[in-house]
């Protein structure tokens, strides 16, 4: 195991800094703390949190507030990623990630419960919605959180999120299929009401524009996020008068059902999803997809909090990354453009 | 919210009774046990935990060590809902879920760490191994756990743990394919040293046995647990002068795999997979495979070690419970036997 001397050696400062850097204690600077962060990433170092832990009163412990289920017909993407980064993060700055169980339906009792017991020092909160109410609640009572998503109001400009650029990322898929020789491009969007999928659908419009490639509305379709919409949907689209060669999907999820119904007609189509499903890559065909940029995700948000939870005058960081286009079969070939 | 006193109701006991059953506390009849925590599931019920934590010294806390990555190739499936579901009864009984990185290169430092800094009442191991290293260390110290999985040695009598039955997994699947009319069935199997492997292996022998079809050597390849494996070893069952008309394969990352060889070489072959993963109806051809019970494995494991918990005297049980067959197409129709 890799001790916080070798950190200290390795990065050229003494032990003190790096434990100062670690405990966001005394007076150091932007970077000597990237330098010495960087180190213990790279050599993997993971202070003992228990030893740290009694020294303070401080529980040491970020709260996740989580309701997924198992969910028939949805896929839940990257659960196991973010999850295991977030993990892997806060137990670099000497602190464990806390699951709790948070029901929309409970409201904010859930909240109110871990701040009162002092479980956690702050929480990590994921799944946001338009001005959203947890967010609201917690701001409002000065409890330390970071976000992941926005919540789409004033409150994002004085909260710590990181989100990652939804209209990039089709806008990406879009042109990736322009550029293989696809005209006709029809796009399964999720319903008005979602605000990412409007920032989606802005992305294919954008595109389009980009190339000089017209629009034509009834290559766009609504769709769940279920296989068996994404199914019912391609369907929609394959069975045009004049059908399209080439189709976004605005998840992986639904480009499953996609999938189902170009194998099911014979009528192939280039084909993009979005989140990079681990499944993917074994799909046949093995499946195009704009992929999140999950373990920086993760370092951000463990980086915020704790700077939050440490620093009382931390100014609220907002942080919009880029996804990518990861490429494959699904997406290539002569699909009759 | 679902309140204390609408559990008694329902239950037709006193709110005293059911704090009692929820804290391991006073004399309470096995049965008023069980019908109390009937009610509590049914109803969902969810004790405010901080309230709880405030009025003794407990931690409250349950550990869950955990060390998997997101690993290209392989596909974790059930970890969703076991997080979930662990999640689910914990908090039923007022305890949250840690989530701890456990690298198994890091031995028992993480386990000595929170033991000593007091952050957790007990832990559940998961992913056992022959002897398990961690089993042995956490008995001995006498420090409160229970493993999903067996360690195969003689501390299996003298500790609490949940398996499903893998070996009765593959006899249903195989029998499966036999009651189809196959008699030509392949087995993709894991490496020889894999204890859960050689169970599901002795499933296949017997479901043989019990219909008279003849064991055949050649059938039998192994694979280790990634797609890549599961392709190449279904690649070489399809590439014999007398192919199977069936393949039994492992886990459904290998199935996937077998998919890939089939579709590829346009020889379908009826096929099963072992773990159900939330994905597996959705490929085409949707997947016939072995389901383990999460959901009951989950709440044996919070039940049993919350008991730990609360009482020294708690004797240790053992759970064996069996897993279902789920079928789909891909086992179905006329694969040519």
């Amino acid at each position: 195991m890799i001790s916080i001397r070798e950190v200290a050696h390795e990065a050229g400062v003494s032990v003190t800094t790096v434990s100062y850097v670690l405990n966001n204690k005394g007076n150091i600077s932007e970077e000597t703390r990237q330098k010495v962060l960087e180190v213990v990433e790279r050599l993997g170092y993971v202070p003992r949190i228990g030893a740290q832990s009694l020294r303070d009163n401080r529980a040491r412990i970020i709260g996740y507030p989580w309701n997924f289920g198992p969910s028939p017909g949805e896929v839940n993407a990257i659960l196991e990623e973010f999850l295991h980064y977030t993990m892997f993060y806060a137990e670099q700055r000497g602190r464990h990630l806390l699951l709790v169980r948070a029901p929309s339906e409970e409201g904010l009792a859930v909240y109110d419960d871990l701040i009162k017991s002092q479980r956690v020092d702050g929480v990590i909160l994921s799944h946001t919605m338009q001005d959203d109410f947890r967010m609201h609640h917690l701001h409002k009572l000065k409890f330390p959180f970071v976000a992941f998503g926005q919540s789409n109001s004033s409150l994002d400009k004085e909260t710590c999120w990181v989100d990652v650029d939804g209209m990039s990322g089709i806008r990406l898929a879009t042109q990736h299929l322009i550029e293989q020789g696809h005209r006709r491009i029809g796009l399964i969007r999720q319903p008005t009401d979602s605000v990412s999928g409007n920032a989606r659908y802005r992305g294919y419009v954008a595109a389009l524009a980009d190339y000089g490639v017209p629009y034509n509305p009834e290559l766009v379709v609504i769709a769940e996020h279920r296989v068996s919409d994404g199914y019912l949907a391609a369907r929609s689209l394959i069975d045009l008068p004049v059908r399209p060669t080439g189709i976004v999907a605005m998840s992986d999820t639904i480009a499953l059902g996609a999938i189902q119904a170009l194998r099911e007609t014979g009528h192939w189509v280039a084909l993009t999803g979005f989140d990079d499903i681990p499944l993917g890559e074994f799909l046949t065909p093995s499946l195009t997809s704009v992929r999140q940029p999950i373990q920086e995700v993760a370092a951000l948000l463990v980086d915020m909090l704790i700077r939050q939870i440490d620093d009382e005058s931390f100014v609220p960081q907002q942080h919009l990354l880029l996804p990518s286009l990861v490429i494959r079969a699904s997406s290539l070939g002569d699909f009759g453009q």
